[in-house]
Order: structure tokens, then sequence, then C-alpha cells
């Protein structure tokens, strides 16, 4: 991977950052957020600005760029993959190191007194732009919303907004009607007296309206905007899209079953000048929902005595929760989709010997094998697929100059999903397919204990996941052992791999409480740099738990596992697993068998019947 | 307990809130908070004007009275306790439980259109200040600060803010001058291109100067403020206090050292009118320290360009590091705290079965043994000692129309601790005389498991304490039981017993990082409301931890215990244990043994030998 060579780039935005062509006044920072308008964390071509400007293409990052200096902050995740993809001109900021400043601390100490920071108001979330600004304030500078996007400005051959072909769920993969959901939000509404609700979120109108799309690669959603009144629905996207019949019933909008179910349709450009004409027509009791994630641009069309922001919103919260369909059609997908990879380890032990195997093409032959299964419609994010000291990059995507070979000498992670019209998968198994050193499997084994710690919890309802993340952690910090990124993320139901509002990560405070039928991962890892990475990532329902007791009759909460993928026994040292964790092992292994095994046979797929890696596992043998 | 009639109170209240002799508009509710001008925890008499209002005395709570309503909202603490104290105007608001509403929301659910609600900004916090008053405005009221005290208008024999003598501490037991303290201080300042620092925490102020005081029940503080500036030094102080020759030499008030370590005094109320001259006299980039937890009265004087507000101070954080004159003085108090609680234990062994000691007597008894220790100056809070179902009142303290009489058939709890010059104490011990149930001894070894959890967590520097609550409580969750207060808090030097800016709680997020040095409690519990109350509490330090290896250099802490009270081994079910957990407790007993033992001896005081409960610890025989 050899880094982007920025010089020119660099010049050309700081003569922009001057010029009175896309400014008023000069600027002497210019802040280049991840996200698009919407505050998407995977973004379609045309709004990867930040890494246009840097060459750093992971999926979290913010770029600044002063006079000066030019710096990127990322997160643990990807330290290694950032410092290899910049060139000398960006300087890395470690987020969560304790020398590491704020983006706000280091603008501070570098600007010249009184300066003006610049940034594109519609892709920073108003949160971060009330943060930073009071911060800047405060020291005497202030910061900016530049409408021209820089940018843009200087990126030649930035390719267009996509719009594809939007797909309609019915009610056996969505549960529930759009009419019902709609109906369902406006409950909410009226529960808090709000009578408007902005919906910006890709995903929650693409939950909303039981409609996907592809416009942005790995997550099913489509750029669109909405507006819920309590009775009227606005929605905002390219008409074009709207002309297809299919989707023209089940949107209902030639023959509208209700009044206040009848959809006006309006252009995705129009959003804001149609949410200023809502907002002159209110009255003044009215209230208005907004995520305090949405962008700054729109939030403050809505005046501040009609706003209402909000951390989550409640179709965020609702499509967290996945109803008795969704859980159904999440479990069908972790079936088909550890069918794929148990054909896959066979396939693996077949041809690792022949030494033609590589990053790449392992990807690919996870990729073909999932596209054979039922209701395939993609992957879910890029498979990370690394040998050795790649896996150590913690979101490593093996491109042609880096790819290796898998061999018998080093330890392989595979971290990879897809998506199918019934639910979203991702699974991460580290295995070795010859002799893995001592050191490994401790390192393996102390990862197993996390994730096991973490998948067998027994906990109160109401208890928020964040404080669930050091038991994954436990067994490797008592070695003085860590890996620096969160233990779970929400995952979507055939929608984004990663959602909110709930997760396990030591990094949030303001996660919304587990509940049952949320659906997250659980995903420690450990990483030697320049030496292997280890990560074991099942996705799990939260379930209730039945206890011996019930304080306060709040009922407890456990996980079930989805992903149903066998973890390689030869990785682990049982000296390190007690009693408890080897029967957690041996009954997942023993689901597993009889789950896989049943869809192995009624596909006559037997190919798994040929791993050693599945042998022990699928026939009998539980050996921990 | 019978409750505190409030009827006429309540009147005279809410006639207050419509008289112009203190308030120019009527308001239509009242806000009283829990702390006073400092926002302590503990308070002077003087001060407890929500225990006046409403009869609920505990440590924290607030209570808010509306033209209709009278509402307290207190945490799982004290729900039994408040329930107890409040008659019938009052409605008991359960903080942590979902259907509770937060202040703000119980406002706007109960408030007439455009309502003004008032409160003291004296004793308002500035961030709890601007948090309700931003709610309060989005719903279309406002926030008032009224200046003359409502409570103190209706409190005929309101008594006299205290003014005690001074204790000055020489370096054996501070370990820094106050002098060195003020230099690092201005170190800080300078590295943050700070002029001047707003000291009102009375903690801070006390540990600052090296000085002590008894004005709060408890806490060995004084009312106080300090301004310190670059190169000047004021103390707030009632000036009869600096006529002791020992504190004007302290002080070098007489014949200061140097020219920037002279300290100015003024009268403690002269705080407002002082910094309102340093405010005037500041040039344009000055910047003024000031916590945010300090009262809006006095932030507000600050012009918002001067202002930095910050969630700790660089006195909180530097208090909380102990150095090691302060840590040998922890170790030192703690045991001599041991052998008055292992005396105690004895006694109780010899006294119970003759039927009468109650709860009070214990709660005297264990005072006076510890009033015989070395450099013992007073508890360092009520001494929570309750029988049987008193123990579910989590910070219960035994009254006359409380008490109950300890017996050979219902746990004892006691929760007691001391201040000693050289350090204070906090331990928290469940015991039984007779046998204890099966079910008792099963949640007791829960709680013990949680104990060791936290007390032999090993984690990586940087940790926060909040990260390590959920160890304390997986075992009880496990069975489905839980605790509703937090595992920990940071412990003072000869100081309050509670401080920031550590702590061990799920219910805070922005505690800064466990540091070597600091020192904190671990006192998991389990409550069964009517029946009994188990908690297990040392006082534990935070220490470097060795481990096998050491991620990126980070380092690794744990936990030494400073208490060394042994643990009742009939309250354990040992089957419950693992052998590590059973090695923690005989290690910890064997240490018990020797230091304390070696101390009993030194002081020649044998009464620990007539009791069976330590006579197995002392005496070789380790059980488990």
């Amino acid at each position: 991977m050899s880094p982007k060579i920025t010089v020119e780039l660099l010049r050309q935005l700081r003569q922009a950052m001057k010029n009175s062509k896309y400014i008023t006044e000069p600027i002497q920072a210019y802040i280049v957020p991840s996200g698009d308008a919407h505050q998407s964390e995977y973004i379609a071509p045309c709004d990867r600005r930040r890494e246009f400007i840097c060459g750093f293409n992971g999926s979290a990052g913010t770029a600044i760029v002063t006079e000066q200096h030019a710096a990127l902050w990322t997160d643990g995740r990807y330290f290694l993959q950032a410092s290899q993809q910049m060139d000398n001109n960006w300087t890395l900021m470690k987020m969560g190191l304790k020398e590491t400043p704020s983006q706000e601390d280091w603008l501070i100490s570098v600007l010249p007194e009184n300066s003006k920071v610049g940034v594109d108001p519609w892709i920073i979330a108003a949160d971060q732009w009330k943060n930073m600004s009071k911060a800047l304030s405060n020291a005497g500078h202030s910061l900016v919303a530049v409408q021209d996007n820089l940018i843009d400005a200087i990126w030649e051959d930035r390719p267009p907004r996509p719009s594809t072909k939007l797909i309609t769920l019915g009610l056996k993969y969505a549960g529930l009607t759009w009419q019902d959901k709609v109906t369902a939000l406006r409950g909410k509404m009226a529960e808090r007296k709000i009578s408007w609700f902005v919906v910006t979120a890709l995903d929650e109108i693409a939950w909303l309206f039981n409609l996907r799309g592809s416009d942005i690669e790995y997550n099913p959603v489509f750029f669109a905007y909405a507006i819920i009144g309590i009775s009227s629905i606005k929605l905002f996207v390219d008409s074009k899209r709207l002309l297809h019949p299919a989707v023209r019933e089940h949107l209902e909008l030639d023959s509208p079953s209700k009044p206040e179910l009848t959809i006006q349709c309006f252009s995705y450009e129009s959003v804001y000048t149609e949410l200023q004409a809502v907002c002159v027509a209110l009255a003044p009791k009215e209230k208005m929902w907004i995520c305090d994630k949405a962008s700054c641009a729109l939030t403050q069309v809505i005046p501040m005595a009609h706003r209402s922001a909000i951390p989550y919103t409640p179709l965020c919260l609702a499509k967290a929760v996945k109803n008795p369909t969704e859980i159904q059609g999440m479990k069908m997908a972790h079936i088909k989709d550890a069918v794929a990879l148990c054909e896959l380890f066979a396939w693996l032990e077949k041809e690792i010997p022949k030494g033609k195997v590589t990053e790449i093409s392992v990807a690919d032959k996870a990729e073909e094998l999932r596209s054979q299964q039922k209701d395939f419609v993609g992957l879910s994010f890029p498979t990370i697929s690394s040998v050795g000291p790649n896996g150590a990059i913690i979101h490593y995507r093996p491109l042609p100059e880096t790819n290796r070979t898998l061999s018998l000498n080093e330890v392989y992670l595979i971290d990879s999903g897809a998506q199918y019209l019934d639910g979203t998968t991702d699974v991460t198994r580290t295995v070795h397919f010859g002799t893995p050193s001592d050191y490994e499997k401790e390192c393996f084994t102390y990862v197993l204990k996390g994730h096991i710690a973490v998948s067998a919890a027994v906990f109160p309802n109401g208890t928020k996941g964040h404080l669930l993340d050091s038991f994954a952690r436990a067994s490797l910090w008592d070695s003085g052992l860590d890996y620096l990124h969160g233990t779970g993320h929400g995952v979507g139901c055939f929608l984004n791999v990663h959602e909110g509002p709930c997760g396990i990560s030591y990094k949030t405070f303001a996660d919304e409480p587990l509940e049952a039928g949320m659906i997250v991962s659980d995903e420690p890892g450990y990483y030697e740099d320049g030496s292997f990475g280890i990560r074991l990532e099942n996705v799990v329902l939260v379930i209730p738990a039945k206890t011996k007791y019930n304080y306060r009759n709040r009922g407890s909460l456990t996980f079930e596992p989805l992903t149903l993928v066998p973890i390689q026994l030869k990785m682990i040292n049982t000296d390190l697993l007690t009693q408890k964790e080897r029967d957690w092992v041996n009954d997942y292994h023993r689901k597993c068998r009889e789950t896989v095994g049943a869809e192995l046979e009624r596909q006559a797929r037997k190919s798994w019947s040929l791993s050693a890696l599945l042998v022990d596992i699928f026939h009998s043998l539980l050996l921990l």
C-alpha cells in the first residue's frame, strides 16, 4: 500500500480556502469530516472527500487542513492503515491515546489568533458543530459554514450521486407494513407532543418504508429524506426511482388507502426548501424532532423554539428491536452464511497446500460461495481477509499490492458478511492451517474467553451494552493485553451492518439499554503489530434469561449466538479454559452441528465432510 | 422513624413564592437542592434546607415545590429512608428507575404555561443551572435566580454558619508544603495559559493549604474560598480563624517568604465582590478556571469570554493521587482502624448473647474504640449500624425510634469509618453471630465474589473506574440479583470520605482514569427490602500490576486493599468460590493477621484472641 501523494491537492485546497469565489473571508483551517449529508458511516464514491484529500479510506476519520498543517484523526482500528495510506504531509492523530490532542485542542494550539475554521454544514452533524463551535469561540476563533464544499471545488472527476433501483420488501421479510410503522411512529410522536419528525438517516428511511436500494456499497440504502407529520408524509427522493410500478404500488402512490397515509413525493434536493416551508407554517407550540446527529445545515432550518434535538430517534430504536419476522430472517440468513463459510474452510484446507491461495482469492471465494445461497444480495462490508502481519491492521482490506498468500505457517483472519433479503451477517474467524505457536494459541484463548464472557453474560433488563465491554477484556487485561476497539455494534436486518442505538463499547455512554430482540456483534480481538491479528466475532441476539432469583422483578437478559460457524479447536489452549467455558464451546459446536449440519444436508452440499477443521465438530467429537 | 409534618411549612413556602418581599414576580415552582454554596455532599446544619422542607435527611436529593405538588428526587440508596421520613404531601421520585421522570420533565408536565421556576443561585451548580434552564426554556418556562433563599426566609431557628478552629498539617502528614502545592498548581495553570483559578470546593481549599477544620460534621473542612493567580493568593475565610499564632505561622501571614506566596486574606462573604474586582481588571485574553460544579452565582460573575469551566479542577486531580506520605498515613490509619474493629467484633460476640446490644450501642462502642487510637479526630461519616431489615436501608443511621437489638438470628451490617490525622477510613462488614441461612450465605458469597473481582482486577493504565463496575455485579447478575448503588468512591486523606474525580460506578462516564496512588472504595452489596442487607467494603489503593505481557508499553494497574479487617468465614458458601477466589480470601486474611496482629500485639490489646469470629483467622487456620 503506497501513500497517496497530496502535495498538489493540499496546495489547491489551501488556495480555495482563500478564494473569494467560495468564501467571503479567507479561512485558516478547513475540516473534512468522514460522512455524507446523512452522517452515514459507509459512503458513496461521490462523498469520499476525506479519502480524496488525504488518501486514508477507512470508515472513520476526520481530516483538518490549516495553512501550515494537515492532520487526520482516526481510532485504534485504523492506526496502521492510515499511516500507510497517507504521505508525509499528514500527521496521524491516534484517537484514544492520552497524548493525542482533540481536534479542538489541536486547532487552538496551531491557529493564529482570531482564526476562522470552515466546514461544509451539510456533512457535519449538528452536535459536532455545536461542540466544535463552542470550543473555538472560547479560544477566540470561530467556526464558519462554507456552503460550497471546497473538496468538491478541487475534485475534478468527482463521480455523480448514485440513484439505483429500489427493492420493495413485503410482509414476509419486513414483518410490519410501512403503514403500520408510520402509525406506530406517530404514536410515539403523540406521546411526546411532537407534530413533525425530520428523518435524515438513510437506514431509518429504508426501514420505515420497507424499501432498499444500493446507492452505497454494502449498505442497502438509498439517498432520501423524509418529513413525517401527524397527518402527512413527505418523501424526498429522485423522482425517476418512483416510476417503477412495484414501487408505486408498494407506496400506494396512485391509490392511497387513507389520507394520512398518503405519501407526497419531492425531489431529494428540495428537502431544504420544503423544511423551511413546513417551519414557516408551524403553530407557536409545535415541536419538531430531528436527530442531533443530523446535518448542521438541515438542523438550523428549524427555529430553536420548535426544535427538539434527540440523540436517538424513535425509528432508530424501533429498528433496533427486531420483530419476530426479522429475527426469523436473521436466523435463516446466519445459517445460510454458515454453510458458505464451512464450505470455504473445507476448500481452504484443500487448496492452501498448493500455495496459490491469497487473501484476495479467499475473499472472492467466500463471496462466490455466499452468492450461491438463497436471497443473497451482496456483501455487507468489504471482506477483511488477512494473513499474518496484515491481520494486525484491524480493518484491513486486501489490495493487489498488499496481497499475501495463505500458508501453513501463519494465522489467517477473515471478517466477512453478507446481505440477504432476510438478514445481514457479520462473522470473524481466526484460523491456522498448520500448527499455531503457543503464544498465538494463548492470545486466541484469551480472546475466546472474552467472547464467551460477553456471550454468556446474564444482566438485568435496562443494562446498557457499554457495561459489558470490560467482560470481553478481563482475560486479556490479566496478562497485560488489550485491543483498541469496541466489543460490539448493533446489526441491521438486511440493512447497515453497523447500526445504533445499542452496542458494546467502552467509548460510548449514551447507548440505549439492551432489550430482548436487539442484535449486536460480540467481537473481541488481539493484534500484535507486524505479526498477527486475532478476532472472534459472532452476531448475537438479546433474549430473556432465566435466573434463580428476580430482583425487583426487573427480569434478566442474555445472548443467543445467531452466527453458527465453528471455532477452530487447535487455536485453543484448553488448559486456560474453565469448565464452564469448555461447556460453552461444546454446546456452541453442538448447535452448529445440528443446525448448519441439517442445512448442509438439505442443500446436499457435503464438502464440509472433507474438512479436518470441521470434521471433528460435525462428526460428533467434541474435543474440549 | 416518623415522617416530618410539612403542611404548614409548605403553606409558608408557597406564600413566600408569591411574596414581593423576596421576589419581583411570583414563581410557580421552587427548587431546593441538596448542597451548600460549595456543592458539598455533607453539609452544615445551617445548610440543611432540603431536610428542613421535606424531612428527608440523606446525603443526596433535590426537593421541588410547586403550587400544587411537592416532590423529592433521590437515588436507590435512599428510597426506603426517604419514604419513611416524608409525609403524604411529598411524592418520592426514585431516580434510576425507568418510569421516574427527570426533574425537568416532571416540572414541564405539572407547570402551567410560561411558568417561572426559582432557585437560589448559590446552591445550584453552574452545570445544573444550565441544563435545567435550557430544558425549561425549551418548554416555554424560565429558570430564575432568587437571591433571598426562601427556605431561610421561613426557617425560624436556623443555626448560624460554623467557624471552628483550624488545624495545621505539617509535612509529616501532608507530604508537601502548601507552597509546593501552589507552585505545582501554577505550573498546571501556565500549561493551559490560565491566569486565575477560583477554588470553591472546601476539600480542595483544605488540601491546598494543608489546613483542616470541623465546620461540617465528619468532613474536616472549613468554609472558605480561594482565588489563585499566577502571582497572588486570595483566601476568603472568617478572619477570627486566622488569629491563632500556629495558623498565622503556617500560612506565613506575618512574614511571607516570597511575594508570590503571600496570602491576602478576605472575609468569607467578600468573595463575590473580590471576584468581580479581579474580573474587571482582566486583560482581554486572560482566562479563569472555575469548576463547572461551582455555584451558578459565582460562576456568572466571570464574563463568558474569560471563563474556562472545567469538570474537574487540577486540585481535585492532584488531591486524588496520594503522595507517598499520604499513602503511608492512609495505611497506618487503616491498621489502627482494623484494631478498633477487631476489638469491636470480640466485644460483640461476648455481649450479644446478653441481649442488650443495640444498633446505637454498637455504633457508640465502635466510636469509643476508634477514639482510643492515635491521632483519632472523629468519625468520617455517621455509622451505619443495622440489624436485619434495617440493613436493607442502604444509608441507614440508627435512631432511637428505629433502634434494633442485635441477636443471634439476624444479619448485622456495620459501615463505619474515622478521621485520623494521618488518614480517613471507610469499611463495611456484614456478620452473623448465630447461624446465617443458606440464602443469606449465598447472597453474601455473590457479593464477596464481586468484591474480589474488582479488588483483584488487572487493567491497563488509563482505564476509567466505571469500566470496572460490572465486575462487581457479574456474580449477582448471574442469579438475577443486583444492587442499586455504585461500587466505589474516591476517599480523601484526612479529608472527605467521598471525593472525585475517580470512582467505580456505572452512573458516571466522565470520571478521570484511575492511576497509581488513587484510593477508592470497593463496596458491592445486596439488599432484600424488609429482610436484610449485605455489603462488603474495603478501601483500596491503585498500584502498578506486574503482568506477563505489556501491550504497547501501557503498563497495568490493580488494587491493594488498605482495609485489613477480617471477613467472616461463616457467611461464605465456599462451594460457590473458585480456587482463585479462595486464595484471595486466604491471602487477605494472612495479611490481616500479620499486619493487624502485629499492631494488636504492639498495642498490647489482646481482646481479639477471645473472638470466635477472628480466632480462626488470627490463629493460623485459613479455612477456605
